[in-house]
């Protein structure tokens, strides 16, 4: 039930790429699992890390340089895809922010996506019971980040489930999907014409409906050059609901930087340490 | 003349890619370079990375987690791509072993190739010294290293031009090319019948018709689960060739690690700061 595609050493741990047939998605779903030195010992935290618009389970693997610090603080990486792929719906492939590598982390409502876009249900049910009992990895000590769409998709899935998330980051994440193009299409394709639905799934929206769910902070990270800044990812409206909110965040602004994983990979080393403290209390 | 495709903000660098016309070549090409926050401040010592096969000058800047060390250590890194591209020769694209992608930083000497295939000279003389000019590269402290065939070619232009390169490394390299059916392929069909000229180009040989090019020792990280070992990359042969020629090299062997940059991100910390002892005796 679950294939092994590819594995490969790395940093004394193994980096694997696997195939599974998914009950939530109703096809077969790719991930890719990194699984640190300490993982032949003993059950580790698990981090996982949604991607953006256009990735796939390898990118944030390949590009982001995390299984160094992964391997040093002894947490398992886990990277699912950004869409069901090959769904047969007509069209799927035609846009970069609709589709196929564009699933935002929503359950869709809409025909005929919500036969198979449900990639809410698949991360945070699916995945983790498949994780949790296929690999070394301790059901307690969970976090999630991401980037981009994947980091509006922590925010959200942590937002919604801290119960199971005891951590979570974002890089230049799309903070308030409502008010941006992107959610806008996203969300009134897949969810509909109700907009009181996708503001369950705008982060800075169940900022203010929650009471403080991260008391231990929220860490995002934001390019000052990223080219989506203004239009797109808005995390001023983040910054205003945390502060409503009292939710404390840590949001650093870096002159300079862009949507790149070049800017994702500089600023690794400090997410991973930031997960690692809070999965370690 | 020096064309910028795009520049990115990396570990307070600027990672760059570039487009030039080649007068080695005949062609426009392409290369990255990284420049570390210190050559803001003045001219820094350039390591150059020879990629493999089917790679391009984005593969050792995307996947190999470089820059983290070269920001620490104050390197440059320069990668340029792995041949000339659409150069009109039939079939050019055909094979992955031979062509583009596979340009195995020889001068061809045999007719298509050797109008545009010239990477030799292309990078020891013509990339140099658009570099030296471009950026600020200190031309007294160049180190050279590489992987699989680009490991053959930095092993290979650094024993051809010791006085040039005051450093070099490699990760899994070809490293008797007369002697592997990669190397018989591309020695054949780019330098023709004559074995006496294959040899020049042929690390293990080099090896022993020098007289100790680099005293300081030479470095090779090999994976003992690579599935080229035996076959195509034959480290036993240099290793011999350097106890022949009491070359020092330190060679060392890594269980469970493949030919992929999940390997080479390893280790390359170890390579980094290898050539930064070397480039700063």
């Amino acid at each position: 039930m679950l294939e092994c595609i590819s594995e490969h050493a790395c940093f004394g741990g193994v980096q694997g790429f696997y195939r599974h047939a998914s009950t939530e998605i109703g096809l077969p779903m790719r991930f890719a699992v990194y699984q640190p030195p300490q993982a032949k010992e003993r059950k580790v935290p698990v981090l996982f890390f949604l991607a953006g618009l256009t990735c796939t389970e390898e990118t944030f693997m390949i590009k982001s340089g995390a299984q160094r610090y992964a391997a040093h603080h002894g947490l398992m990486l886990v990277a699912p895809d950004t869409s069901p792929r090959d769904t047969g719906i007509p069209g799927e492939a035609d846009s970069w922010d609709i589709g196929t590598g564009a699933g935002f982390y929503v359950d869709a409502m809409q025909s005929p996506w919500s036969a198979h876009f449900r990639m809410e249900s698949y991360v945070v049910h699916e995945l983790r019971a498949l994780i949790l009992q296929s690999f070394p990895a301790r059901s307690d000590r969970l976090g999630i980040f991401g980037h981009s769409m994947g980091g509006h998709g922590a925010l959200v899935l942590a937002l919604r489930n801290p119960e199971i998330y005891a951590s979570v980051s974002a890089f230049a994440p799309i903070a308030s999907p409502v008010n941006c193009p992107w959610g806008q299409k996203a969300f009134s394709t897949y969810l509909g014409a109700d907009e009181a639905s996708w503001r369950q799934y705008d982060a800075s929206e169940l900022i203010k409906q929650s009471i403080i769910p991260y008391p231990q902070g929220i860490l995002v990270d934001q390019g000052l050059s990223d080219k989506f800044l203004e239009e797109q990812l808005r995390p001023h409206d983040l910054e205003s609901a945390c502060q409503t909110a009292q939710q404390p965040l840590t949001l650093r602004r870096h002159a300079g930087y862009d949507h790149s994983y070049y800017f994702i990979s500089t600023f690794m080393e400090d997410h991973i340490a930031f997960h690692h403290q809070n999965l370690n209390k």
